[in-house]
């Protein structure tokens, strides 16, 4: 029996970067983009496990000083163009680097109003939703999974359970109305990487919010279902899509010992446990996913 | 020397409550209310906390009870008359109760659209940002107090911070161009409590985030004072306005070992430490805060 | 009317310091001391507030700077001494600081036992709990308060809660047995400021958990004075306490549906919502309290 | 081009369960088990995705109800054993499932001294560290893993870091004394199931930290497969291991601004960025690790 090294990664995690860059007439127009990036590398890397030989490991100080460097010059522009560019740099680099992967968090800003009009350099943060791009390259190869997280959706009718087993264990009652709400985690893999990044997130969160908002739901798993196969659909340059919907009970309380009905109106937001409800939508030709995940 | 008991309150933290309003043809269209509600009573208590007798002791269990029943009816408005219904239900109903406060935090929500049209009954939820209530009532009198939390603002320009004192530990270099960003916390206090509680909060929010986009800022202490004075300026029914505004620091990162410049356009978003800056503003006249805070 | 400045202070929050101190022969064997720790200074702020003026507004990056000085000399020894050296420092040093408060976390570790023995330079945190101490200074008074946080304790059997009002909305059943259980805070002023500060600390905290665990509790706010008094009984340099103790509530699950008793053996902790005890325990010829909290 | 439903799992999460057992003379001992218990459930649930059709989908409701019901009879002993049950239980009784997957996280609790002694009935938590299984049951097979997280460990000497790569973006210089501080989680994987859970338990988190401590480290990846090494050496009944070690940086403070040395004795803790290691040590003829993970 001989004990051995097995995959291994490492990489500097969550640097948050913030890139203004100016426009307009005399750069007094500013855009920003916030950003948390975060860097895991493949390769070779054995020397330093089992003798501390450090000569094949590029520092995470170094990976961190090339996301700010890459952020001046070329510049963030849509986060999965970034991650391309900061993934490629480290396996292209350094010979015993044999994979890069690059995820990187997006949080959103938009414009302070001031007297009706969008003002050129003041910003509020638009949420806890978050945009999410991941990376990731060898040499040869190049795969780009975008997605979002943290986004909060609430339906107060149009959501039934009913028809499931019972066993000795079963206490839950089937309902045909309920409240049904999720902080949505999404993440769809492309097919290619030639891809108008911003235009292809915008229409699958939006076909993500439609079909979550439109479709009569009697399980959590037949909206998963059905939002990953409208996205597919809508996306062709799209090849899977995985979901992560944490059902958020809301109970209606019983008030019926203070004389009180309650047809639907007052709910328990509960924190813990929760139903956790993760599924995947393909398409049954999509290219192999590789490395992607 | 003789042991006693002094300042003590006691009651029920976080009730988490959702309260469906259904209106329109039908009922088909719905309202969601969404709030984190804490009470607190004072009182005479003394007898349980010596001797464990809790003849004067509401249960918190019945607190949260009420919570609920009172989202049902007379139901949720604006969030300072709901806390204003509890407050002075706890202090009315029982006598050992000489005063209570009502806390509590909104979460917001807008409508998912579909089709271009706001969906009727599919809602995702519209950030971090929280708009607060405090309601402080005795026997004899109602103390309101509004504000927001977790409103995240930034300017990339139009920020300076100089002319400090300096001493042995100054290493810090002035600077007559930073970014300005912060998480506003701002709390302020009604002069009477007949009040558009709406409206006034939508104008307090609108004068605070033109407030801090507009003013050039020498520091954070004058952004703050004044966003402080804009809003009681805009708003007479307000007796004084208290903010928080932790300094989120954005250091500009030094690119030159690279060969890179970095006109403020590269930012290391720091976590900690940060300034944290405190002020209220008020009038000269204000009626006297009492128990409000 | 006039819209003036109110009460204000700013400061640098949450500076992060690990005090490595080398003792025993060649320095071989370490201390650690691992704080955090907050300033926030009052006094005469208004020019930076009305006007941007900062000639009398010491950055608080300085210090943060001071911290950290501070920390390598004089050097950190018990907490409550190094927040008092730093709050006259301000005080002393600007003439423009009134007041200064320093507050500090210190997280606990302890060494790594290898072959039985603690380990010279190798530790392992101790758990959620922290210490800690705030501390005010004037030019003429220091204020000390000591305390703790996070310290999370249990009592499964030996509480009862009964005996208080029932109103409408009581729906809560009278017990003779329950858990009781509460993640405390506690602080505590010391009467004056030549105290051996481990020594009260750890005396305070022994005799906390000591009344928490032996105290038939009728209710937490009897627990609560319990503990407050045997520490004021206990500890004659200190002259209140004030504890906060959230009731962590644990409720025992109703197993009937599945035919088996549950004799208070299987509880759901339950996180929100929950009951908030909070109360002050003081000696009636203790010092006025001035700038302590 | 089909568009179908790929890998699939739900269940009920975080259900947090604490377990009293009383023993001794009159059952006046008691002792304590305080978990959060997720279950996920693999199997044939295409027609709930794709038609809302539940009769294969065990509610998550009913699997908290038998985590409770399986607290209460057969109990909890070692969280490995509660997990087998459980797991076993989800695929023996319903046909449409083909795999469960029962992940528990343990926190530990001391018992309160009391004059020297345990009390019989009173704890106080142990701290943020966990005790990690995650069981998966196939009819035929069952996978045990174990672990812990948030050990949060530091050396204050003993660590170096120096001749790795450097490129035009290398700024951190070489070290041979620095700080090395991380939170570990470490998850092992078992050849079979019958084991002294307890035991192993104790002795792989004995190893874990001894290692730590006395290893002198040239790299984290360093320090992380001596780590593994050791364990696989000390335990027999293991096949992999997996350690998750986020570098913790701890940065020497420069305090020559203020005329002070500063020979690693003052150090700032940095929350992010964070260097993120993460490796796999394992025998060579190690089974299969087939659904462990």
């Amino acid at each position: 029996m001989t004990i051995v090294l097995g995959d291994n990664q490492y990489g500097k995690a969550e640097t948050h970067v913030v890139r203004i860059t100016k426009t307009g007439s005399g750069g007094k127009t500013h855009e920003i983009k916030d950003l948390n990036v975060s860097v895991a590398l493949m390769g070779d890397f054995t020397a330093s496990h089992v003798s501390g030989d450090n000569s094949n490991i590029v520092p995470t100080d170094t990976q961190k000083n090339t996301v700010f460097a890459f952020a001046r010059e070329p510049g963030v522009g849509e986060i999965e163009d970034f991650a391309v560019q900061l993934a490629r740099h480290f396996v292209g680099e350094f010979p015993s680097v044999s994979r890069a992967r690059v995820s990187i968090e997006e949080y959103p800003w938009s414009r302070i109003t001031v007297d009706g009009k969008p003002h050129p350099h003041a910003f509020v943060r638009g949420g806890a939703e978050k945009r999410l791009a991941t990376v990731t390259c060898t040499g040869a190869a190049t795969w780009v999974v975008s997605g979002l997280s943290d986004l909060v959706v609430l339906k107060s009718t149009g959501s039934e359970f009913s028809g499931y087993p019972k066993d000795r264990f079963t206490t839950l009652e089937e309902t045909r109305d309920r409240v049904l709400a999720t902080s949505l985690s999404a993440r769809w893999r492309h097919a290619g990487s030639e891809v108008d990044w911003a235009e292809s997130f915008a229409e699958t969160r939006r076909v993500l919010l439609e079909t979550f908002a439109v479709k009569h739901s009697l399980a959590i798993q037949q909206s998963l279902y059905a939002m990953g196969e409208a996205v597919l659909k809508s996306q062709p340059e799209l090849a899977e899509i995985r979901l992560t919907m944490p059902n958020r009970h809301h109970f209606a309380v019983d008030l019926s010992p203070f004389g009180l009905s309650n047809d639907n109106e007052v709910f328990y937001a509960s924190d813990r446990p929760y139903g956790l409800i993760e599924g995947t939508v393909t398409r049954d030709d999509a290219p192999e996913a590789g490395f992607a995940w």
